[in-house]
């Protein structure tokens, strides 16, 4: 239907996450109608931003760096007021930005790039099982001056995808001898009991204060 | 445009719950070509059980009466396995349901009978919370032999409404003495942290196990 | 869960239309709720609608009809000032109301009592077909003093269901020789061209004026 | 929350059609994640798309030019087996490339671009309605070979917005004489009677055929 050129950028866009085809359609027309400069400013951040980011080399949140500095590690690896000895495992960057904005926790992260929905080795390579352990071993390696992390939070998803990674990665990170937390069940802000499966309602039972 | 007999009774199904004119319209319509037979089936099962349903008068729960007993209490109340050091105040009877499936509580109940949206006294006067406070000061005036409660819980949703009616009632109830505990707030089954709010999210870190 | 008393009234209301085993309870609780007078005012209202209901015997639509009569058709049928040739096959009551508010169509109606999802002689024994050709050949014999249709239209839903009915109805009406047409396709009041399926587009813009 | 180079580029992606904040976030992590080479690839895309399209002097849909041409019509204005006798005008390439999913329109379209919610000047004068009365009075000034136009559709979402677009269309293009015409209402595939609004059951009914 769309000459070459056009199908191509459509099934790039298509790749990013939440576009479908009809919606990497209007982007291609959206980009095409862009005014010269707006075009450019666009193009410019794009690729200020990829010249710019570094990933962190502790926790793998990306970061943007001064511009002359060696550094490795993000923001929050560096803060020292931050608790060494709390590290929260989170599936992706933005789930880290969701428990940051809480203000509720000061611990570090570890972003594991995923979940797994089976156990087949090559959905498991994926994530930053492996790294994750290393970090978890010896964090000095990777510049965090910790003896050892006191607990491992391990905030993923309570989907069915994410229940199965958590159980893996509990498997995992057990002979490692520290204590493994998941985040709480419960009742949402705005949910009804009405509506709860029975093992939220237990939990909210169980978690009651 | 119906007839009156027939707008009638859609203005009275439309005050069932959940229940607006274009369904209360289908249901005079399904009553209308029901055969004799089921019809006089559903006739009868309605007036047999207004005729031996009996309202609770401890906890306000409707059950079915034996046909010639005296039994004031249902038998959530009579049971003599029951805690009955733990009252868990619910709005309505499903939620007593939905808290009865998770078989995680074995304490007695009090309906309450709906949730407030202000602190209008025509409000709160349509709940009862005068008869929740007779209760609670002397049980064994409502037939329920225990010393006193250990705990009063609300499980009332966290939706706006609720969370006014909790903070009424733990107002109301704090003179009385007992320990007040509301449902505990986290990330439900099937959540996830992107779209969780941060009071949710906090509550689900802070429950973390 | 429920004591049978209950769960046989669950039962009932769970055949309601849009009615699922959850709101069905609502029901129940609902009505053991009730006033004393509101619970007897629908009871009333039901027995006296299910007292004083006919059904049309031409277009099968239900009426109340006036007391000490020996009526036998409804309103529409009997109105003088309607159109007698033309003959509009709905699949239920709520539609012909639907189709009554546009107040576009003066002809006659039949109510064909659902759709069938498959060419399966007990799924086609369960609509008025007989009744329906019967209606269409001899509409004298049933009341309606009209030499003959001049047009039937199947004011069928453009879903599966329906279009399969209506192929069926077409092939069985097709020896009557009367003109048989379908209501028009095309956009919806708010349909959005990017979302409509190409049948519909096609039909918009052949339908153009 | 973020650095000013994500924020940025987040507040670029968020003009993107259909995006929000929470998803242009998504799409800067998506970016910065991209391997090396699918980076490339996507920003050559793009690049590339920007310097090959051009838009039609005729109907303003983008098209991909031959590399060394000095062409200013699109495949569909220049096609000679096109009927240049009717032009459709529609809000935006994406509902042009629906139209012609259809197979069922061989005329020439016109790009409106967008539709008006008011009839102030300033929204009325984003529209292209100078550019389209040009090209209906001049069409060979724009090098389409036609005497005349015989029929301008106005292809236009029958919403709120498109409405009132298509009626101050009418009366500015009314002075050409010239054909106009609006898409049929109806049912769409799909649709139900009894979800349908008035004015679409009323188009059906008169549209039967």
């Amino acid at each position: 239907m769309f000459p070459p050129k056009i199908q191509k950028l459509i099934d790039l866009f298509s790749k990013f996450p939440t576009v479908g085809r009809r919606t990497a359609a209007r982007f291609v027309f959206y980009l095409i109608k862009l005014s010269k400069n707006d075009f450019e400013e666009l193009l410019n951040s794009i690729t200020d931003l990829r010249k710019n980011i570094k990933i962190c080399s502790f926790c793998f949140n990306p970061f943007v760096a001064s511009t002359d500095s060696a550094e490795k590690l993000c923001p929050i690896c560096c803060n020292p007021s931050r608790d060494k000895t709390l590290l929260c495992v989170v599936e992706k960057e933005t789930d880290l930005l969701s428990i940051e904005k809480t203000k509720k926790y000061n611990g570090l992260y570890f972003v594991l790039g995923g979940t797994v929905s089976s156990l087949k080795k090559s959905d498991i390579e994926k994530l930053r099982i492996k790294e994750l352990k290393e970090r978890i071993k010896n964090p000095s390696n990777f510049g965090i001056s910790t003896n050892q992390f006191q607990e491992i939070i391990l905030a993923i998803n309570p989907t069915t995808e994410g229940e199965a990674t958590s159980l893996y990665l509990k498997r995992e990170l057990k002979p490692l001898g520290i204590k493994i937390t998941c985040l709480g069940r419960g009742l949402p802000i705005g949910g009804e009991l009405e509506y709860a499966d029975e093992e939220t309602l237990s939990s909210a039972l169980e978690g009651r204060k």
